[in-house]
């Protein structure tokens, strides 16, 4: 066990100036390749340097901060990117966690740790793409193919690099494992009173976007019996699935229909048409096939007792990733010890880019509470002292396999 | 018994000229005050001073043709715009048999009858908005106010008449009754194959925009059982009013949700907000109340169980009106004796022109099929024998009153 001790009070210091970058007077505004985005990782890799780590970013801008000598270490991190308009610590958090863990061990001789943070994490440009490109699970001609709401490509933005250094990749074969700390993004651990959270997985998800077509007709000259409404089909639709998943899901089994446009949308007419996206989320790939075949199932037999149509436009599948077990182990030991009594064994619910580096390296995951739940909002927030509790635990777990 | 014999074969001609009047390769584009709308009544004013009738157009651009003379008669019409990509006979069939019942009277010798094509009855402007005019139901200064989705205020609009002799005003008092005839643009006719539909009354119709208020989350990160979805609301206030309003409806009553927004609309996000319109319809005033009482039960129950807000953003009310007695006989009694067995009483599920003219002078109305019940669309269609069928039993009632 090689103890070293993380100074909360320079980490959470490092925080704040990472949040002015990119800071409007309401919240955090840095998406991927914005001037803002490139502004952090131009001061992250000077941070990274007066630490003592050898500076390197990647073609597509993930940018690592590596102890000396070439012997496998562990790396911590996460994305310094934001939602268009983000909280303080989505991502920013784990970054700074990484730097600081990473500095501390070099300063006082704990084990060789490595930091990170990813590119484009919240996906302006595709889901994840920078761990996704490290990870192997897209090539640089296809990450530069990726385009946003604009059209930008990323072939075109990851050129402008000024004030980063000469891209140069750094293959996941030089690290040993992956450790991610990030806030819940949800209400488990705040509506508990609990101060962690150790990922025990990072749920699958699937997403398909369907549409239901009727006939549109006038509203008032048509009889209810005569009518092929498409949104009563998404009623009905709804109302079947809500109640048999009720009877495979899980407490932590979430679905979701998010989407929905009708068409013509207009109070006078019977919606002839209506596209819809339904979501569902799960650990377990099995239960998810299940899921998949009720949501079916319902669809068949909506549209076959209402004459209505079922078009499938499209399904996006992520596959259900489980934390390497010896580091679940070390950081529920270090959680147990730093919060007896006020920790939890969960799933993440969202996904991470912890779920693309477990291709390449054992992961684990550590969650502290969001206050309210509250994500991918200004509001956004956590209690210093739990996202110095988190740190402090995350160290622990690293001290403990190093 | 005043008898005359319409000339089914001049009118239908004049049908096929009106038709190409804003005619388009697949349809029919006359919205009001439009320049095709404006030829349209232009031709119109000629055909009738060609008939020997005088031609009054009021101020907002209501075409009157008056038989000589001024005692009392039957007016005949009902509006010669069309919706912005509309069918031929939606409006223009009862004006044009209007035009053809009044023509073949003075030639004749039969009873007095005056035709008129009322202004923007499809509301691009406001509501029926000519007849509502003519009725006394709105003032010339709030018809002026009254703007399209351009920003188009009819004030301005109005003023257009190059070609129209100067207004002037025909008074509701120069009339004894009014009867429209009408494609029915529903299926029922068309359904159970008959030819005629004496149309009782005129259903009234409420509107309500409501919203339901959630809180807008995460779709991985919250339980199921924390959410406060807001469209999963809406679900289930649509169940639990289908089902209620099953309880107490007739044949005729309808009920749409037919205008629906999420917020934000994303698939991975659970909606916080849903807009929503609900309509219903039924010519019963008790019975549209009974309904509301339901429907206001059902959004207090749902917000209530899934802790929601309801907010009620206005609601729009339109009375049910009624034919008049002895018209709806003399009408009956045309279509038994013209379509024996293949015609029935029925209300109007959709909104005339006749329903404003109701405030002013007894009215009547006579159906003919749609084909497939379509309308509102350029495919609307009715055969030519329904067509000739239909004025020939409204030229008889009229024959029979006069």
């Amino acid at each position: 066990m090689a103890g070293f001790t993380i100074d909360t009070q320079r980490m959470l210091a490092d925080l704040d100036t990472l949040r002015s970058i990119g800071a409007v007077k309401t919240g955090v505004v840095r998406p991927a390749y914005s001037e803002a985005d490139r502004l952090a990782r131009i001061w992250l890799a000077k941070r990274m340097e007066e630490a003592g780590l050898e500076v390197s970013v990647d073609a597509v801008g993930n940018v690592f901060g590596l102890p000396p000598g070439d012997e496998k270490c562990i790396l911590v991190g996460s994305h310094s990117d934001t939602q268009p308009e983000g909280g303080w610590l989505d991502g920013a958090y784990g970054v700074i966690v990484g730097l600081e863990i990473a500095r501390a061990c070099l300063e006082q001789g704990g084990p060789a740790v490595a930091c990170v943070s990813f590119q484009d994490e919240e996906g302006r440009f595709s889901t994840l793409t920078g761990s996704r490109y490290w990870a192997g699970l897209m090539s640089l001609e296809e990450v530069d193919e990726c385009s946003d709401d604009t059209g930008l490509r990323v072939g075109q933005a990851r050129l402008e690099r000024e004030g980063l250094p000469a891209a140069r990749d750094v293959p996941p074969s030089r690290f040993s494992a992956f450790m991610e700390i990030h806030i819940e993004q949800g209400p488990v651990l705040d509506t508990a009173g609990e101060r962690i959270g150790v990922v025990e997985n990072i749920v699958g998800i699937r997403t398909e976007k369907m549409r239901f077509l009727g006939e549109q007709n006038h509203a008032g000259t048509t009889p209810m019996h005569l009518r092929r409404d498409a949104f009563q089909g998404l009623n009905r639709f709804v109302s079947t699935v809500n109640e048999r998943l009720a009877g495979v899901a899980t407490a932590a089994t979430v679905w979701t229909v998010g989407q929905v446009d009708l068409h013509p949308n207009a109070n006078s007419i019977v919606p002839g048409r209506v596209d819809f996206t339904i979501q569902w989320r799960d650990a377990d790939d099995a239960r998810l096939d299940r899921m998949q075949e009720i949501i079916h199932a319902a669809a068949r037999e909506t549209v076959s007792a209402l004459g209505l149509e079922w078009q499938r436009c499209g399904c996006d599948l992520i596959a259900p990733t489980q934390a390497n077990a010896a580091l679940v182990e070390a950081l529920a030991k270090a959680a147990e010890r730093l919060a007896p009594g006020l920790w939890r064994r969960m799933p993440s619910g969202a996904l991470h880019d912890a779920a693309n580096v477990s291709n390449v390296l054992p992961m684990a995951m550590l969650f502290v509470p969001s206050k309210g739940g509250i994500s991918h909002n200004f509001l956004e927030d956590t209690d210093r002292a739990d996202l110095a509790l988190g740190a402090e635990a995350l160290a622990a777990s690293i001290a403990s396999l190093g």
